[in-house]
């Protein structure tokens, strides 16, 4: 069965308030960084797994990503996708 | 000054064990998706700032990746740099 290696990018909806972000950003002022004018902490999920094409992989990852690795009501995703080459010649 | 967007990802080093992935797999299987083999959590900081060039922001960006996003006694980082085009014609 085809595998796929696919990562995910949850990131704070730009409404959402990022108190972590914040906090990383008076640091690195503090370690003598001053130019940073925005800065967002996200999640990234890599993962790899098995689907019969990549129509279907791409069906079970928005899935996850909507009902495990995002909280919809604060957090965006974007999923990107790739075919693993198999290496049995 | 020049401005750069900036995404540094943050992810557990191979050895290290990700707890919190493995429950998120097992979660998937339960919303059945059982295809998953490998799953990994990590953190991705996006950020924008003002540089006098790219060396200099890359410069910047390594020391923060390395004392203040990741933890290198369990955690690699990886950095995408590029630009922002500016709007000023």
């Amino acid at each position: 069965m085809p595998r796929f290696h696919a990562r995910v990018l949850v990131s704070l909806r730009p409404s959402v308030l990022d108190p972590a972000g914040e906090a990383a950003r008076s640091a690195a002022n503090r370690l003598g960084v001053e130019g940073i004018s925005k800065l967002r902490i996200g999640k990234v999920v890599d993962l790899e797994l098995e689907a019969d094409n990549e129509a279907e992989a791409r069906k079970q990852l928005e899935l996850l990503s909507d009902r495990l690795f995002a909280n919809p009501v604060i957090e965006d995703w974007s999923l990107e996708l790739q075919p693993v080459p198999t290496t049995t010649a």
